[in-house]
């Protein structure tokens, strides 16, 4: 039994691998080439330990950090949605939660259902914990957008309304980073990276 | 100040997106591509997370998974160096020191000194949570070699006396990933993928 169990995790690891496949719109912040769901989810832990001392609420930053390495683990199977893509959104839910059974579903039950609750935790942006982590997971690919001179903002002509709706989080989850942030989106309009809506 | 303190800490992360251009030797399972720090590190910790419970000695994951998150930023300036280098690796601390004073320099003194002390803890390899970092770190590539049909040790003739001195740490941190990783290497060497000594 015990060999069975760490068989399905030795599994469920290797199907992981694929998450250094599935491309996101946003570029590395060379522009050089679209990063991957394994950098990104890499690179917003990192920001969550680096970043959690401005957390308006007590948050659990380990929990911050396992909920950012397992955030995006359903797009193995489901794809990387763009989030300024309307009609992708509409199936996301349901591509997702499909997705989640089967990744899931490799684990032995209770090892799948504490992974699936982190991811769920994650979706539905309610405890400070997913908070935090909603705010790393919009403001990192805005940083890919600005040190690239505008990536996707310009690629594909989002507006400042989108982007300000799309960092809302920030301001629920830090005071300083939504400062932050904010003045950065004001100054990406001033360089023409995003579309002002005047 | 504060500001100037999230200034330091928005450059550091910044900085950090060289990770996803520094290649290791290994490739992804597929054997596609090379993979890269930021893909490798972001594997390691989600396996710290699914088999923690196999730890010998109790661990504060929590740590661990702080641990490989952090362990190869020096790569950023020190590049990666390939575990079977011997060249290599005579040089490897002088230059990964350079890289560790410049990188966590970046920070404030105290964040600096606490991301830092992290990786000078999986660095000294002698707490219990040091040494399983050091197993998922070892255990990661031998995946990644065995899945793509012999990967690094094919390419460069690595013979199973250096795998399993590389792989040492794994004994020491647990029993059942020793006997998995074990029976591995063994069927790796009769399949042709790894040197047999004898």
């Amino acid at each position: 039994m015990a060999k069975d169990r760490l068989a399905k995790d030795i599994q469920f690891i290797i199907e992981l691998d694929k998450m250094k496949s599935i491309l996101r719109q946003t570029t590395l912040m060379d522009g050089s080439r679209r990063e991957n769901d394994a950098e990104h989810s890499w690179h917003i832990a990192v920001m969550a330990m680096v970043l959690s001392e401005y957390a308006n609420e007590k948050i659990d930053v380990c929990k911050v950090i396992k909920m950012l390495l397992v955030h995006d683990l359903v797009e193995i199977y489901a794809g990387d949605t763009f989030c300024y893509d309307k009609e992708a959104n509409e199936s996301k839910e349901e591509r997702e939660l499909k997705a989640a059974d089967r990744l899931f579903g490799i684990l032995d039950e209770d090892k799948g259902k504490e992974l699936r609750a982190l991811w769920e935790e994650f979706e539905e942006m309610k405890t400070n914990e997913a908070i935090f982590a909603a705010a790393m997971d919009r403001i990192q690919p805005l940083f890919c957008n600005y040190q690239s001179g505008g990536g996707t903002w310009k690629k594909f002509n989002i507006t400042k309304e989108q982007v300000y709706k799309r960092t809302e989080p920030v301001k629920c989850a830090s005071e300083e980073l939504w400062e932050f942030v904010s003045n950065m989106i004001e100054d990406a309009v001033e360089k023409g990276y995003i579309v002002s809506n005047t």
